[in-house]
């Protein structure tokens, strides 16, 4: 078994993991634990395997299931309620980025007076005291959040269907890969863009850093390798081990360098059309880099030449994003994924309603006004993503 | 000016970075700071330079300027004691490893009664809070240590002559390479060669986790790619800028993994023949890259690969340990790295003395017995290091 990496929130990464999920509990003093998790998790079939794990250690379950995507503030208000009344003295949380994000949401509320809305952070917000709060172990059951190694979360404000990031760490995050082998193969295509998307942004972000990049590239490398296996043949537990592993250093890449274009605009239009959240960010990443090329084009080429692209040495810059742009559409091409049509039957009334997405890209390298922004959003939903000759 | 990576130390890297020194410390609330350093870094002009980058913040400065190397715990307890009755807020460690873990251990002392040898850590200790402690910012002026990443530091008990670890991060680590172009070679060689077996310890330590060996790894792969230049040529900003990335990658990489045999090693072998410790781990990584091979083949593979052997696949273990080991003495030998023989006169006499350094080698794969610790330091003292033709 792997040791604990001691990063800004604790990891342990590795095949069979999970298995350790009651003595971690154990080890941070939980005997009564706030179990937090959705339906899909639940069908899996993992619940009913971390709950083998969890109550063999004699730790007591307190079950809140009613995770949703794009996690609501009365979602994580309610179940922060749960926990207050049944008196836990800690929460686990398992499944993708909305149950690990609920579950931060909650550990704010064990200790500091609700609803979330008062936690709402803003970038000049000062961090609430973690060593006053509950131990925290979150547990992705998905290669694309990387939630588990980051900083915060993201919590939609029913009031204005507006998301709102909150500060909260973890206290571990337990990453096996093993769990992972029976997710959906459009679940791994979506979820793997998600992680490229954090890669991406950390690595071209204005506010980009030595040691994040060494972090998002490691990880848009892994990415290159292995996601095509990975939505093609889901038991391959090499695939797995690597998306995994890549969507941990992505998320901690973004500590720092924070988000880009493809989150700036495609996670707010996955909450208007209620699309996934990795395919709203993945619509949008093709063209991001080819529109950031001009300001940025040694980092771009290096996001592409980690995908497994080859440019020559004297490419000019736009030459640089034409090739990234068309390597990510072949990698979007080889895993499936649907197109922005699928998703959005309009394109006309999509772009109408641009001010309900819109937001200037505060670390995108290049700033991103309303023709800017319509400019890729028209352009990536003109996207066909016909489908590239298999590579062998 | 790239932006904080928030790990478990937050660390600042970039050309330039530390004139942002003042405005850091101010931001931490520091008004009055205890500035620990050595007459070295003194002679090298760095202090100058760092007192007015603090003192046009407005922020008042007390000098202890006594830092030894080694850093011996009445030190720590000095510098303490002054901070205390100077009634400092703050603490500002500039230097190699021995200011460094000064400063961690002056801010055990600055909340916590001393001595300092009330705090040495077992591996079951709980950390002291730091939430209570004064602010703490270290500047490396060495690529070596990578204390500005890890969780603790190494004192000299002056009593046993044993080095003891503390347990204390820091707040904040500037990397700022610009000030490392005035380092004398030897000590860029030696300080490089530290370096080089962190990352090596970390990735083939028996505790090895995933994220920690993508670390290692990159810090391997630039001491391949820099240490050479960075030698020959000190003013080369680019390999001084790589170089410094691989300490601070390096320090990360021992979160969680620990260290392995060089350090288990050579660190009191530093201590009893007041070898530089960079030196004295140096020595020893190639016979102990050789012998863990056997039983760590992959990993030894991967170190020598990142330092730019070609290993044919079919090599045995036993070969593979041959190349590792061939690789490091020449590197060892291009940057002109003095032999174990010019620091200790006579062979026998430390053979005959190891039961003073030896100790058994918790996270080395391979465990380390008398016999085996024998073998490694006998082989590396006949190490001529012949001069190998000079790469083009």
């Amino acid at each position: 078994m792997a040791s604990v990496f001691d990063s800004p929130n604790k990891l342990l990464f590795g095949m069979g993991s999970s298995k350790t999920i009651g003595e971690k509990l154990k080890e941070l003093g939980v005997t009564k634990v706030l179990f937090i998790y959705d339906q899909g998790i639940k069908s899996a079939g993992i619940v009913d395997i971390i709950t083998e794990y969890v109550t063999s250690s004699g730790i007591e379950i307190v079950t809140y299931d009613k995770v949703e995507p794009n996690p609501p503030d009365y979602s994580v208000n309610e179940a922060a309620e749960l926990g207050l009344r049944e008196n836990v003295n800690g929460i686990l949380a398992v499944g993708g980025g909305s149950s690990l994000d609920t579950g931060k949401g909650v550990r704010i509320l064990l200790s500091y007076k609700g609803p979330i809305s008062n936690y709402y952070a803003k970038l000049d917000s000062a961090p609430l005291d973690e060593k006053i709060m509950k131990p925290l172990i979150v547990l992705p059951t998905t290669a694309g959040t990387g939630s588990e190694a980051t900083p915060g979360g993201v919590i939609t404000d029913s009031l204005t269907h507006i998301k709102r990031p909150i500060i909260c760490g973890v206290s571990l995050g337990i990453i096996d890969p093993a769990l992972h082998v029976n997710l959906p193969s459009a679940i791994t295509a979506a979820t793997g863009f998600d992680t490229l998307c954090h890669a991406v942004e950390a690595v071209t972000s204005k506010h980009s850093n030595r040691i994040s990049d060494v972090l998002g590239l490691e990880a848009i490398t892994l990415v290159g390798k292995h996601l095509r296996t990975a939505v093609k043949d889901g038991s391959n537990l090499e695939a797995r081990e690597g998306m995994a592993l890549a969507a941990t250093l992505a998320g901690m890449s973004l500590r720092g360098p924070f988000g880009g274009i493809p989150h700036d605009l495609g996670s707010p239009l996955s909450s208007v059309y209620s699309i996934p959240h990795g395919n709203a960010v993945a619509f949008l990443l093709a063209e991001a880099l080819s529109y950031i090329a001009p300001v940025a084009p040694d980092k771009v080429r290096l996001v592409a030449e980690a995908l497994g692209a080859d440019i020559p040495a004297e490419a000019s810059s736009e030459q640089i994003g034409d090739i990234a742009r068309a390597t990510v559409n072949s990698l979007y091409s080889d895993a499936n994924m649907p197109t922005m049509k699928s998703f959005i039957p309009n394109k006309e009334e999509m772009l109408a309603n641009i001010d309900k997405f819109y937001k200037p890209s505060v670390f995108s390298p290049r700033p991103l006004d309303l023709e800017a922004a319509t400019m890729i959003l028209s352009n990536s939903y003109d996207k066909s993503y016909a489908k590239q000759p298999e590579r062998i």
